[in-house]
């Protein structure tokens, strides 16, 4: 039993997700599906590789990625598959795998791209604006179906990357950016808690407002406050207790938030 | 291992989709459930009726699709299931399946409908507004399990239809309208490409804008351009390049668009 | 074949349910996931509450229940897990299972309850602010896959309780309360239509307006009218007929809803 997660701007009103999992079951019709989210921002290439990225290591290994965020559908962009370490993804060549490719990279995972060449596995007709379900579905679910990588095409060299946000190092600490606004308005950095650790004190400069040092839980203060901590994937994280931090500051994916790091010897 | 597709307006707040799929999974526990959507416009049967009809042929043979848009629950319009083709449906008798009929005729399909009256597969309470849960859902999850159609009820001859969008031939092209406004604002048509293919000029007026024939892809044009181009079900499509047509031009479904045909002899 | 339903408000945008869907079927790789609702308005343990107890039992026996809103997450409140009657249960104890602890000891069902002590079924990094992913999912995972409640931790005494909206008993009748808004605008009431049946005649005022009896579906009146019918739970509903009852009338939950009844021998 194999597993696809989905991974999409498809939204979920106009059945584009129901009709690749369709096209999913009709070639591999024992794998299970997943959806990690269908509501990145329309064409938000950013946004769709980090959803990605913070979810498919807590998958079995095996599982397929289907990624599909694809402004350039139709065009010239390479569609693409890939084998990085134990999981496989399955998208466009745009770099909505950016994140994954550094992974493998920090940690020496193993990494095979290939381009997807191979008609045999796409549907037989292919349109020029939905390859989701014509190339991307079909690939996945015989790559779930156990149709080896090499199989699909030819080796990709070099793919796309984009930019990840990443924080910046200052005199004073750090300058570090919201990379992801959740459901309840908590604002995770691109920060990893590592970096202010061992007890120092760190003061973080929020919309003109101060917090100082991190909190261990959100229950930790009371409601409404307004609060540091360390998120489920070990970065820095900007809430208010029971409240919602972006709604309440204003704050947007790439906002600033400035680390100031006193470090003991240098209190004053 | 079958398939039901779930097509609903019951939103994904309330846990009603949830609660069918606890009645199916106790009946049928091996049947494997997608989600086509669940939020049509309350009530908005057409809409409903085109989701569904865009995505079942992508699914294998065998597959059930349940549709529940029924805004005459309670009262006496009849609930029904029926085999066309190679697929099965269960729904209220209100239009929902009048694509896929349609499909079934211009095809030569064959079409079995029956009245659900055989109680013994609905659920033992029958409530007056939840028959999605307590005949639709069970229904569907018997015929998942091998439940023969005509052990459901007798014979339906002449079920509702509602009128789908049609194309107007107009003596310079054709008025056309928009079916669907799409999660991007695309805004696809009842235009099928085949009416005007063959290199004929075509003139696309849209809001007081004019487009001026075909692109083949979104990304043929830059950001921000207009463009007509054939969407993944082959008909006419009005798209604005990673912007959203729908907003931008105020376009909601069943707005005209005007086609203009040259013909090669007679172009100026 | 086991399955787990899922219940938080986690909404669909971040990843956090497919992220927990990951940890489970690399746990249980069988079990069937069912989606209840993640759109619970966030930290509103109520709401969450009658959300899980509306559905569940349409569930087969042995269904696992995992609800997770849970404003006290990484502070000291109890992670729990119970088996009540034929179904197990999931989540924190803050009061979100406190409908089913009800409906047991109404109907002589068996309870036992535990607290999740037993880290070796968690996963092996547990973060403190996202316990649905490294405690709840896992801890369902092994329900699911035949691990007995006892070996999950020692018994949980008192289990916290949150005060469910009731009707209250009148003069002339009843105060009840909205205790749902549906995705329709119908609004269901704490008062169960068995307070109301026996032809008595009943009245309803709501914001103003007066409903005199019951109708039996939403089709016996026309489009626009305002309607009071017992809903699919057997509690009474407010409703338009085709329109948004909350949104017409301003009601949200928590509303009351007066209710005077006239005892056939006191009609004027």
């Amino acid at each position: 039993m194999s597993i696809i997660t989905l991974t999409t701007d498809f939204g979920l009103k106009d059945g584009f997700v129901g009709t690749m999992k369709g096209v999913i079951l009709g070639i591999c019709p024992d794998t299970r599906l997943v959806d990690l989210t269908h509501t990145v921002r329309p064409q938000n290439i950013l946004e769709g590789a980090i959803a990605l990225w913070r979810a498919y290591a807590f998958f079995p290994p095996g599982t397929v990625h289907l990624a599909v965020v694809d402004p350039g559908v139709g065009t010239d962009r390479i569609p693409m598959a890939a084998r990085i370490g134990d999981h496989f993804f399955v998208g466009p060549d745009n770099g909505i795998f950016t994140h994954i490719y550094e992974d493998a990279e920090r940690l020496g995972g193993r990494m095979e791209l290939v381009r997807l060449e191979n008609r045999q596995y796409w549907l037989a007709q292919v349109s020029r604006t939905f390859h989701g379900r014509d190339i991307f579905a079909p690939v996945a679910a015989h790559l779930a179906a156990g149709t080896r990588l090499a199989d699909l095409g030819p080796a990709l060299q070099d793919p796309v990357r984009i930019q990840p946000l990443r924080p910046e190092k200052t005199s004073s600490g750090w300058r570090a950016h919201v990379t992801v606004v959740d459901v309840f308005g908590n604002c995770t950095t691109d920060l990893p808690a590592s970096a202010i650790i061992h007890q120092q004190e760190a003061k973080f400069l929020v919309c003109g407002r101060t917090i100082h040092g991190l909190v261990e839980s959100y229950g930790e203060k009371g409601t409404g406050e307004l609060v540091a901590l360390v998120d489920s994937e070990q970065f820095i994280e900007i809430a208010i207790v029971n409240g919602n931090a972006a709604q309440e500051l204003g704050l947007q994916v790439g906002d600033i938030i400035q680390v100031q790091i006193s470090h003991p010897t240098s209190q004053s």
